[in-house]
Parts: C-alpha cells; structure tokens; sequence
C-alpha cells in the first residue's frame, strides 16, 4: 500500500457521507445529486478522466475525480494518454498539449480556460495549466448547478490578471480584525507543523480563480524578510501551490534598517535599493513563483518615505524594481491619511486623503508597481461612495481593495452579504465603470482554524463573492448568492430562493440598524469596531465623523460650503453630490449636513428615517429568524443549529442597536418618534429599578448601550434582582439583557415564584471585557405562565471579571 | 443557586435540542409539536400543576413540566395545593389525595391511572403513588402521539400485577447475551460509581409501567448476597426508586454453603431454611421496598435441588418462604433440561423437558412463587410453538419470560421487532390464551452503556413492546410498533407508515433467511448464537435437533412415532400439531420429521420453500435499506446514520444466510433450486481462484459460512489478491466479502488497473475471533467503469490475529 496514495482517498472518502458537515468544505461539498438530477450526468460523462500533464495535473484530475464521485456516486478511471485515442475521455490539459485528432485552436490569455465537447470528448483546457484546473472546478459547478454539460463550448476569461486575497495574520498566530480563528499560517512567529488547512485554502481559492495570497498582516512585522525565515514562508508556499496561489508578503518599509542593519531606509539611498534586490533574489531563490510584497506605508503609524521627505512614487518602485526581473508585482496600499487631524477645523476631511496623496503621483509608478485602492475613501464602512482616486489614477495600475472580513459589518456575528456593496463600487461610473479601471483584486479575507474559516458559515458567502468578482465583475449579486447558496447547500427551490433572499437583503438590513442615510457604521470607531457607539467618531483626529449635534447631522462634503471632497470626483459624478436635489438619500449624511427636519426623497424627514430604518432593520433580522428555521431539515444539523444560533443573536444585537441608536438620536435632536416606538418600551423592566440583593447599580459607557444608561452588576458571589409581576394572567415571553464579557463565563437561572424555569451561561466569544454594546446580550425564555403577585427573579453568578450584568427584563405576552 | 435544582433543569434542557439526538432519550423524546398540531392542547391544558405529594411526586412533576417544556414550548407553573381551587390545573394525585371538589371514586387496581377531565381540571389519579406516575407518562404519551387530551375519562389498569425486566449483567460488567455495551449497574465488582444511566433507565421503565429489574445475571455469582455486598445493591435500589422500579437478585442456590458457611444448600434443612431468612431479613432491613429472588437451578450446570433429591418446589418454597413475610418474590426459571442428552435416541426431546420437570409439581409452589416459563419449549428460537407447560400448571402462578435481547435474533445488529413473535404465544389458546393464565411478566432487556442502551435504536421497540404488552396483551402488534414509532420519530405520517411496515414485518423476514419452516435459529448453537452454522445444533447433547439428513429434515415430536412432546398439549391443540394434514406450514419441521420433496399447504415442496424464502428474507432486507433511505433528513442524523449502517450491514448478513443455508441444503438433498439461483452466483469470483500474493487458501468452519468453502488468508504484513476483468466495458458496482474478526483492525485497499478507487478498514464490533460467518461481511463499492482487460486488485494489511481474509468478489451491472 503506497502511503503517497492515502491521501487521495481520504478526500474522496471525505465526501462520500454528509452527517458530518462542518463547513470547512464550504461550496465544494459535491453533495450527492438526486436520481433524476444525475441522470444527464451519468448519461453524457464519458467514464474515463485522461491528462495530459502539467504542473497542476493531479489537482485538476484529482478534483475531478473528487467532484464527480461526491454528487454522482462513481469514480472515473484515469485514462492513459497513449490510450486516449481508444476510448470516450474527460480530456484535461492545455490547448498546446491537445493531440491533433482533438485539436482546438483559440486566443487565450492566462488563467482563462475552454470547456467543448468535441467527438465525445468532454475537453477541459487553457492556455495555462493553471487555466485547466479553473476550468474543472467550473466544470464542476456546472455539475452541482444543475447546468447541461452534454454540448460544451464554453470560454471563460478573467477580467482582471491579478486576483489576490489578502490576510492579515501575525507571526504570533492573531490576525488583526480576524473572526475566524487563529492564523492558518502561523503560531510562535513559526510557520505551524500541519499545514493541512493551508492546502485546503487554496483549493477554495483555485476554484474561484484566485491565484496569489498575501500571508502577512500589512502592518507588517520586519522578520518577515529575515533571512532565517524564508524556509517559513517556502513551507507555506509549498501547500499552496499544487493549487496554483502564489505568496506574497507584506513587509515593513523599515526593513532596510531594521532587519538590513543600514543605517536608512530612504527609498533614493542605493544602498537600500541594492538591499531590496538582494532580498528578492533570495526570496525567489527559495520560492521561484513568489508573487510580489504588499506595502502599508505612512499610515496609522507605520514608518514610509515621509521620513525622508520622498514619495509613495519612490517608495513602491524601489520595491518594485528588485522585483521585476523575477516577474514579481508590489501592491502599494492606498490607504494613507492622518489620524491625528484636528476635528475643530471644518475643511479637514480624512475622505479627501488617498486622492491628495496619490493624484499628484500618476504617471510616477512603476509598471509593476500597482496603489492598492480601498472601494470607499474612509474605511470599508457599510456605505460610503466610491473612492475618488479610482477616477484619478489614469496612468497608474491600480487595484481595488474590498475587505471580506466583515470588521466593520458585524464581523462573522452578523449575517451581511457583501456583494450588492461592492457591486456599488465596481459598477461606479468615475469616468469608466471602477471595474474597468483596475487590473487587480486584492480581498482581505482573514480565514482562521476555525472549522467553517469564518466562524460563520453564511460568511463564506463573501469569500465566495469576492473570488466571482474578481474572476467576472459583471456578475449580477443574485447570480452570486444563487451560485453560493446551490453549491453550499443542497436545498429544494423553493428553499434556496428563502436562503438567497435573505442573503441579498442582508447589506440593507444592516445598514438599517446600524448606521443608515451615509452616516457610516455608528461603532466603537477607536476600539473593537463592533458594537454601537454613536459619538466614538466625533471629537478625535480619526476623522470619521458624522457631526450629530441638536440641530442636525451630517458632513458637509460640498465644493461650496464644506470640505471640498466632492471636487475629487469627475464634474458628472460631483454635479449630482453636490446638490441636495441630486444626492441620493443613502449618501446624504456622508456628503451634505443637514436639519434633523430636512425632508428626503421619499417624504419623510432625515430623524423619521434614522428611527424608521433601525426598527425595520431589527424587524428583517427577527424574520431571517424565521426564514431560517423554515429551512429545518433540509440543512445539516451542524450547520442549521450554528446558524440559527448565528440568526438569534444577530436578532439580539440589531434590537440592541435600534435602540441604541435610536435613543441617542431621540436625545440629541428632541424631536419624538412619530410612532411613539423610542423611549416607549412596554413590558421592560430596567434591571436597575428591579428589588436587587448584591447587584449594584453602574452606569454603562456609552449611554446609549444600556436601556436607561444603567446596568445592574455583580461584586459578590451570586446576586438577584428580582421583580413581583402585576399585570394579567397569561402566557408570557421573558427577554432578559444581560452582559456577556470575554474576561469570564458568569451563569444565571431565572426563577417565577421560586420554580427555576430556565438558566444559561454567558460564554459566547464576544469582543469586550466591559460592560458596554459589544458585551450586551439576549436571553429568550418562552412560554412562561405569569399571575399578577409572581416573583420574578433572575439570579447571576459572577465568573473572572465578568460580573453577570443586567441590563433589563422585558415581559411580553406571546398569545398561548 | 441551590445546586440540587440544576439536575431538574438539566433535564429540562436536554428535551430543548433536537441536534444532539443520541438515542438515549428513545421513546421519551418529547420533541416539538409543529404549531397546528400543538395548538389543542396550547389550548385546553392547564397552565400549572399542581401535586397532591406522594413518594413518586417529584418525578411525576418533573416529568410532566419536561415532557410539556418539549413538546408544546412552555413551562407549566408548579402550584401550590394552597391554591388549588382558585386556578386550572393539572392535579397529580391518588385517589385519596383528592380534595372533595375534585374526588372521584374508582375501585382501581395497583398501578392503574385514571385520566380526567372535571370541571377545568385535568386529573391525574390512582390508587397509589405508582400509578400516578404511569398516569402522568400517559398523557404525555397521548400528546407525542397527537390523541385528544381535552375531555379525558381514561382507565387504565395493568393486565399482570406484576412486570419486571431481567437483566443477565454481570458484577465484572459484563452482560451475558447482552449488546449494548457494559453494565449499567456494575464494574469491578462493585456498584458503578455514577449510576445515572439506573434512573435514566427507571425512568423509561416507568413509561412502560415495569415495577422491577433483576439487576444480576441468572447464572448468578454467589456474591450478590454477601452481607458487604448489600450496600451496592442498596445504591442501585436508590437510583431506580424515584421511578417505582423494585430491585430483585438472582440468586445462586447454593449460597447457603458458598456464602453462608454451612455444610448444604438442602432445601429442607432447617438450617438452610433459617439462613434464607436471615439473609432476607438482612436484605429487606436495608432495603425495605426489595422486590425478591430470581433463581435458576439445575439447569445449565447450576446447582439445584436434585442434589438433595429434592423437587423444585422445595427449592423455590425454601426461599419463598423468606421473602413471604417482606412480601417479595420468589421467580423460579422453568428453563431445566438436560443438556448432555443422547442424541441417538429418538426418542429424547428437550422440548419436552420443562413439562416434566413442573407439571408435576402444580399445586406444590407457595403462592409467593412463580414458575417463570420462556414462550417456548426450547429456548428463543425464531420459531417455536408456545410451552406446553403454560397450560398445564392450573394451581401454580406463573410468569411468561420473553427475551427483549436478541440472543438468537440478530443480537441487535439484525432489526427484528419481536412484538408479533411474543404475540403469538400470549394469544396462543391452551385452554385459555396464554396471556390470561400468567400473572407476572418478565423481559429479559439487557440494556448496557451504549448510548442507545442496545447500540441498535430500533431494538428499543423491544423494550417498548414488553412493557406495553406487559400492561396490556391485547394491544396489537402495529399498535405497539405505531406507538413506538411516533414517539421515538418525528417522520411524516407517510414516513411512520414505512417504519411501521419494517418493523411489523422484520420477523417473518429474519426468519425467512435463518430458519424457516420451525427449522429454528439454524445458527452457531455451542457458541455464540449468532452466525450461521446449520449444524451446530447436530450430534451434540444441547438437543436443539433438525435431523436435516440426505432424506429429510425436521424433529418427529408426535405421539404416534416421535418423542411424544406433542401429547403435552390439550387435545385440542395436540390434534392439530399431530396431523400433518392441519400442522401449520410454520412449524412443520418443528414437529415433524418430512423428505424434502415434501408439499407444504402453500404447495410448495419443502426444499424449495426453503431456498426461496431465503431469497425473499434477503431481498425484503435489501428492501428495508431502500425504504430507510427514503426517511433521510425526517430523522436526526447520527440515528439516520446509525440505523443505516446497521441494516447496511444487515442485508450483508441475510445475503451471507441465505447462501449458507441454500447450499447446506442444496447439499444435503442433492435437490436443485427450481429458479437456478442456489449455487448460482453470476459475477461471483472466489478469492481462491484469484491471482494471489502472499494470501492463501484456507478451509472455513463451517464450510458454508465462506462461498466455496474457502478463503484467502494473510499471514504476511500485506498481501493482496487480483483479478483480470474480460467482461464488457461499462459501469459496474463490486462487491467484496471479508472477514471482520474481533481480535484486530485490518485495512484493505482496491485498485482498478492501479488506481485506488477505495479502502477500509475491519472495524466492526462483530463476535467472533475466527473467520467464519459471524465474521463475514461485505464492503460494497458503486459507480466503477471496468473496461476489459482491467485489473482489480485487492489488496488487506492483516492486524493482531485479524489476517484480513476474503471470501469472494463480485463484479455486477449497474446500469449505469
């Protein structure tokens, strides 16, 4: 028995049975098709796989090997070349290695691949081998799509060469605004011993057509480049290339000194640019088909050619010309500005940085050198126009970031599909579309060792998206979700229509109850960037401000009054944001400030919208819910109670954001909801009015994250508040908020008239040690018969540091 | 938090979650209720109950809230009795507990329950506390099973007063026949230290209405009654007694000498008699709710009374006699024979051998006695005819023994839901039906640590199906197995109904392919019971004779030329037994000695009767995979999975059967199967007549238990065996049987022309540590193109004494 073999046959093993779905297998899961499904399969299949060779030969053969056996129950025979002719074949290999009798003639450019069913032959080639195994994986898709294969002939080419994903992973095993995990790469600043999740990464990658991975975090560690690390960065390399991405790192400008032991890193100096050439041609030494370094420089605190008073011209073609002569590319990252401005002064405005910085310098890079464009100019907030400099740049390649890790969208707990956001982006006309602009992808994926890689399997979703676009950036968002929900889930129509629905709505949603008409995601902007914190951007040189006060919200972008920022734009795009007339009302607050009074397109005023939005908001949240539990049965176990759980809280946090939001806007402007829904909460009982035995009264930074600006909290032992229940008899739901810190796991038991009627534990992964939005959580305890006189008493149990905090108990009737 | 209220709500918990399914909570699942099908009794049950105390109180509350908590979502409120006539409740009480508003009066047996609705009220009463316990998993029973619970007046009294189960465990833990694991109740000679698995156990008891357990093994270990072995029995009777389940011992007969130091175990010495007293008022002082004795002697090697010449009613009166004034009970196994009988004699008939050990002795029994007879002659066969002695004790109180564990039936790896088997003896008319003239019940369960207790879930209806019919005899099998069905599944009532159809008929099908006609359990009768082995019962003294010779087959047991055992039953029956003309087809061979080429009613000869129903039995297993099949996704995953995997593995089994016993006779008759199929296998490649390398021939004992006779065996460290295909091309489906011994894990790996297409490993729990039948299993593997020429190549890794043995291959069409 040949040990080489076992693996193999591990991967087809691994399909053959679903009971044990975790997620990491994501859309490739290769379910098994249904009798009637498979029939135009099996019927038009030929048995046999043949390849014809090439660096990615056994992947592309294996996967298919893998794919068909998962959703049509058989496994086809590796056909040998010499016997090609003699029988019917799935063919495998480049245009140039086809044999004449199979001959197909066409202009490819790389990565692209044709898929044609020629004299029985099912013909799955490219010009590259890398275009062979992309097209297998579509071949595939096909498959489990329901899509015919029987009369093939399909070319597909990417629109842009460079598709890249992104990781922020630190050498120590963290990945800075990561969710999923600790770092597939790394742990104890080593590569780690197994590197298992690594090969699978990039098969997911692969069959997205994903073809590079920057494997360290932009703010870069200088040991990256160390010379005794290079056999680190070879192992990662090496399990991802039967998969075709190649690495890339993103070093620290300062390496020259740092780890160079100059005593400068002036871009201009040549010593430093003879010290980057010898980097590069060790690193390729090691690793022939490394791609290219990513570069952060002069941001957020990391050191760049300001230093030396050059430009971000100087500083990427130093880079970028040690890596020219090994093919490699620098991706400069345009995300530049200063955090230290000064919020008194009204012409400062952060959006207006990348544009300022980088305008001047078109022309100046080099050709291999690309600025690294993030889709909205501030920071992958949930709206924001498209960055100005995409429309700037004409003479410059350019790539766009989008930012997969939902840091500022509910990071993994909040179910946001990401597509119909950049979507808004890539079809931005700035000129040309944005899509056109670029020749690069770069999305910040920020996978972990968790089993599903998000810690969210929706979350996939984005992974997936991004790959689509990258590959077809004229792919319509519901063809996306469509794709994504058919492959990752093996549902009935009727079913993934629910599904794809809910993930085509998700954006909208959130951004309904956390920060709508341009405002921006209202979160903790210094901090975890999670939970609600309206003011956290105001009155710091973060400049993300939104500028709420009693009057009015908003920030004056304008030419005429404001910062000028709209002047980045092209006169067609800057007429229609300029003018109140004009500006889309999902922009207003980014661009314009204006009376919380101020009237918008659809009628209602700018304060009636914020409280209607977040109330819709949590309400379509409420309903994913029950869309979900619809779906029961028809998913994996794993998968739907994961999931549901995901829903349930996500459900919890957009009520808490609702009236987070919604009370502080009601305080800040005076002016009442016109549905008497803010500030009216019938049935909550504050947990700081409640009878309380050790529990003490706290107040809670921000205000607005606690009902009331108060929560109760626990310095003993064990606690109780306790509540004598005096309205009418019935069957009633109990909703209890409370805290749910990471700095330990406190537990609580609910008891009615001394009968203990539920208990849980506040153990969720939630990214505060306070007391504060990102810590508050929801307990549900259904069908609970009250009579007026019961005693109500939640009892906590305080653990480490979390202090088994309350913030309310609501008492709403459920009908029976 | 008082910490004794968490196991409440543990369990509470437990019921919420339908993803952990493991199959512990069997029958008492108490899942979810869909909102239509909740909604009546939202509607009509009370919001509180309220319990007028008892000893059983908390466990009948308990299980109320739980069972309600699960099914309808909702905490019912604990009243107070205070309060009893100012709400709606359900009121759990005795008859005499009932406070004049709501008294009913009912002259109600032991253990009965009187369900009722009066005035608002829901009323749940009894003569005693146990019967308020049934009561309870009654209605919640009628709620799993969507029955109308709003007008209530249900009477239920149990048929037998007394219903117990035996347990044959061990004080090492191990169980005797048992299949589910380890002992629940013993380890290392003690009492386990946890012993929750005892009240999750007393708590499934108790839903069926069993009042007792014999918690050690008949063949009993003289330690149960030592005095410093009290305090463990002690333990097991507290675990179980929140659930009205008695404790009783099995006793070895010769414990006065063993234990007690005297010179005898004479059961007319005053001595022995006074050291029966003592012990049982040493038994009865610790545990004063103790059930009695369970005692089997002079059978199977245990001492007995014959010893002294003294009769079994001695023997049963001296410990009776004990207990008497305690109230226990003494049970005395009417399972004596000789098992060195001389098999050349036609006339001996073990059959025989309980009738005349007992039926002489009517009268003689203490009316704390009980004769405790299995349903038949012989011992738990697939087929017997009822005992005669059931109708032959008039003045003796009996007891039915019917054996939930599947000893000869398939020890749960094969499904075979014995309700209709047990039926046929309790309805049998010996005078009277066999169900009026017990008045006890035992089952012997054999329930271990497995988390589904008999590591088969469907071998829990079983369980179930003793107790119901223990309770009530008349309830029809489809019945039973719909009851079953619908609590411990949640299927579409279409879904039920295929269920329901597997289980009703799985006896007759494990019958068709063991052992047809009366034949009985042609299996492995000196060993372990399970495998084939059609001669195993020949030639020895176990006297479990089919005298299946050149000519005929069958045991001649009439009066007029056989052993005579027909004339133990009245003549009505005897008439009817003694004809051919009128014996039933079932039980000819049972009964009659008949030449092969004889014409049963059906019309069919015997010898082909037995080949076909073979054929039929492997088929309908087939069948049940398919039918199972078809419940994917109605049912939790791991039971899906295992139960799958269990009648996967089964209709291996039943095809190996049907082989085995088809050829036997096909050789010993000379007699061809009319339909060609016997010894007949299209396809079939013996592994003795592959390519061998490193395997070798060896002879299988018996030798129908391997194709051929032979197998290959590996005693190298690898060895592997080919076969070069000449078929047409196309897709083809191969079947390999091995050998899964239990004494190691070999791997097997298959090649097609070099390519690995599977492997696995031989990691069945199977009981045997020889190649032979229990061993033989079957690996099949779908979907491989062979083209002519192609070779497939088998290659087994042997581990421990386990030599990675095959028997065959087959290569078969798959259409596609």
């Amino acid at each position: 028995m040949k040990p080489g073999k076992t693996g193999l046959l591990a991967c087809l093993l691994l399909t053959s049975s679903l009971h044990a779905e975790t997620g990491a297998a994501a859309w490739l899961r290769y379910a098994p098709l249904n009798e009637a499904a498979s029939r135009p399969y099996r019927d038009s299949l030929p048995p046999v796989v043949t390849s014809l060779g090439g660096s990615l030969a056994a992947s592309a053969q294996q996967e298919l090997i893998r794919g068909i056996r998962g959703m049509l129950g058989r496994t086809e025979r590796i056909g040998q070349v010499s016997a090609l002719l003699t029988e019917r074949a799935i063919v495998l290999g480049t245009l140039g290695s086809l044999p004449p009798q199979l001959s197909l003639t066409a202009n490819l450019p790389p990565d692209a691949y044709w898929l044609k069913t020629l004299n029985g032959y099912t013909i799955v080639t490219a010009q590259n081998d890398r275009g062979v195994l992309y097209g297998v994986f579509a071949l595939l898709r096909k498959i489990a799509l329901g899509e015919p294969v029987q009369n093939l002939d399909d070319r597909q080419s990417p629109r842009a060469p460079i598709r890249w994903v992104n990781q922020w992973d630190n050498l120590d095993g963290s990945i800075e605004r990561g969710y999923g995990g600790r770092s597939i790469f790394w742990e104890n600043r080593q590569a780690r011993p197994d590197l298992t999740r690594v090969g699978d990464y990039g098969r997911l990658l692969a069959s997205l057509g994903i073809n590079g991975c920057s494997i360290t975090n932009v703010n870069a560690d200088p040991r990256v480049l160390a010379s005794d690390f290079i056999a680190q960065v070879v192992r990662v390399a090496a399990a991802f290339r039967p998969w075709g991405v190649r690495v890339s790192l993103a070093v620290d400008f300062g390496s020259p000194q740092t780890i160079g032991g100059l005593d400068t890193f002036d871009p201009l100096d040549p010593r430093v640019a003879a010290w980057w050439k010898a980097k590069a041609d060790e690193l390729y030494q090691a690793i022939p088909d490394f791609a290219g370094f990513l570069l952060k420089a002069d941001s957020e605190g990391r050191v760049g050619p300001s230093a030396y008073g050059r430009t971000h011209a100087d500083a990427a073609n130093v880079v970028a010309r040690a890596l020219k002569p090994h093919g490699g590319m620098l991706f400069y990252r345009g995300f530049v500005y200063d955090h230290h401005m000064d919020w008194q002064n009204p012409r400062n405005d952060r959006a207006r940085a990348a544009y300022e910085n980088f305008q001047p310098l078109d022309r100046q890079f080099d050709d291999n050198a690309f600025v690294q464009i993030k889709n909205g100019p501030i920071d992958f907030q949930v709206r924001e126009p498209a960055s100005p400099l995409f429309g700037a740049l004409p003479k410059t390649r350019q790539a766009v970031e989008l930012q997969i890790t939902q840091e500022y969208l509910g990071q993994a707990r909040h179910q946001v599909f990401l597509v119909p956001m950049w979507k808004q982006t890539l079809d931005f006309e700035i000129g040309a579309p944005v899509k056109t602009l670029v020749s690069a992808f770069a999305g910040v994926a920020n996978v972990g060792l968790d089993d599903n890689w998000f810690s969210n399997h929706l979350s996939q979703a984005n992974l997936y998206g991004f790959g689509r676009l990258a590959w077809n950036p004229d792919l319509s968002a519901r063809r996306i979700a469509e794709e994504f929900v058919g492959q990752a889930f093996s549902l009935p129509a009727r079913d993934s229509e629910t599904l794809t629905g809910m993930l085509l709505s998700s954006w909208r949603t959130y951004e309904n109850y956390t920060g709508p008409l341009g405002l921006q995601t209202l979160t903790d902007i210094t901090g975890n960037h999670y939970g609600v914190n309206v003011e956290a951007s105001e009155r710091n040189g973060w400049g993300q401000w939104h500028f709420a006060d009693a009057h009015g919200v908003g920030m004056d972008r304008t030419v005429a009054t404001g910062t000028g920022y709209i002047g980045q734009y092209p006169p067609a795009v800057a007429r229609i944001y300029e003018s109140l007339e004009t500006c889309p009302d999902d922009l207003l607050l980014f661009l314009h400030h204006v009376p919380y009074t101020y009237k918008l397109h659809s009628g209602k005023t700018v304060i009636q919208s914020i409280y209607d939005s977040h109330y819709e908001g949590a309400a379509a949240v409420e309903s994913y819910v029950r869309e979900w539990k619809s779906l029961e049965g028809h998913i994996d176990e794993r998968r739907y109670h994961d999931v549901l759980a995901q829903l349930e809280y996500q459900a919890g946090q957009a009520e808490l954001w609702r009236d987070a939001v919604d009370n502080w806007f009601l305080r800040a402007s005076g002016i009442a909801d016109a549905q008497r829904r803010v500030g009216h909460y019938p049935g909550r009982f504050e947990a700081e009015s409640l009878s309380l035995e050790g529990y003490t009264v706290t107040p809670v930074t921000p205000w607005e994250a606690a009902s009331g600006g108060q929560a109760v909290a626990c310095a003993a032992a064990q606690c109780a508040a306790s509540l004598r229940y005096q309205g009418p008899s019935g069957w009633y739901t109990l909703r209890v908020r409370y805290f749910d810190q990471d700095n330990g796991i406190s537990r609580f038991q609910v008891r009615v008239a001394n009968q203990l009627v539920d208990e849980w534990a506040a153990a969720d992964r939630l990214p505060t040690s306070k007391i504060d939005a990102s810590s508050s959580a929801r307990h549900i305890i259904a069908g609970i018969a009250l009579r007026p006189g019961d005693v109500i008493r939640i009892e906590g149990v305080p653990d480490g540091g979390e202090a088994a905090a309350l913030d309310y108990i609501e008492v709403v009737p459920n009908g029976n």
